[in-house]
């Protein structure tokens, strides 16, 4: 298991981490399996979307933020109750098909990882496994 | 890896996959391990749900069309910003056990393409493996 | 794999089943690896989330029941199309990296299931592979 540190700027924030994802898919060796891309924070999570334009990321974060909006009736009483449910709903992990020692991504698809309760340093682990 | 060809007849729609996903994992010969459904595109996603009464599914595509509505202030210039979201809230792959060369799905449980943003020809990645 | 037996107690439930993950994990033998955490039921999922303070499990329930109301104009006629929604939305399995013979779950991590349509009796598979 590999882990990718990263340094978040912004309270919500979509950060494009796919060349990250990728080398450490090639240095692992593997062929053809899959990748786990686990994020070990319960304010933070991970999807996979279009990384062309970076419309799409600030799409994301405010669609997700009028959901779940920052302010409301929560019990938790750190104020980042909305983080948490936002990471419930994008998940904490994504799993990606390797081919040919590379990541099986579609076209237009990176990896990010999202960002809710920042700016902090966060971090991403990556599993990558053998099909015979 | 195998990949299955989808042609989607709709702007919104759940597809059942579920049979051409079970023959992949029966004609992969794993016995025990489990599979990995994975879309490459990034306005469609893949969910499991119940397959008996197919109103489940038109229920599942109405919420998501109400919770992330077609048209918003969205800053991407395509027009469907919609779909990303709701790729990126379903999700881009599902993880099954399989048993005896089989899903391990439950009774009521199928597989469905989601497309967001069709009609269009789409593509189904299948990865399974073993585990000892 | 495995399987573990869950006997939920309301109608909407976030129940924490880290400790039987985790006792699972050890006794399969995996150093290191993966775990696949599944749900086989289409109108409960599991998510991963914080488990210090149950505050947070409670957000996410009623958060999840602002988004998506019980009542409303549901096709599916068995009065619970809120719950398969809900499923839907959480996603039915979690995949968590293994190392060391446990789980690779962040400090404040912990896996729940999420019961959609209780109270019942539900199960959720544990499958564990090796990584070389």
């Amino acid at each position: 298991m590999n882990t990718i540190g990263i340094r978040t700027k912004a309270q919500d924030e979509l950060v494009d981490i796919t060349a990250e994802v990728r080398r450490l898919v090639r240095e692992s060796g593997v062929q053809r399996g899959a990748c786990l891309v686990y994020v070990p924070h319960t304010t933070a999570g991970v999807t996979i979307n279009e990384s062309a334009d970076p419309d799409v990321a600030r799409d994301i974060l405010e669609a997700l933020t009028k959901m779940v909006p920052r302010q409301g009736a929560y019990r938790h009483v750190e104020g980042n109750a909305a983080s948490h449910i936002r990471a419930s709903l994008v998940g904490s992990s994504v799993t990606i098909p390797v081919e040919g020692s590379d990541l099986a991504l579609g076209t237009w698809q990176g990896v990010f990882f999202c960002e809710f309760d920042g700016p902090r340093s966060r971090k991403v682990h990556v599993q990558v496994w053998q099909c015979e």
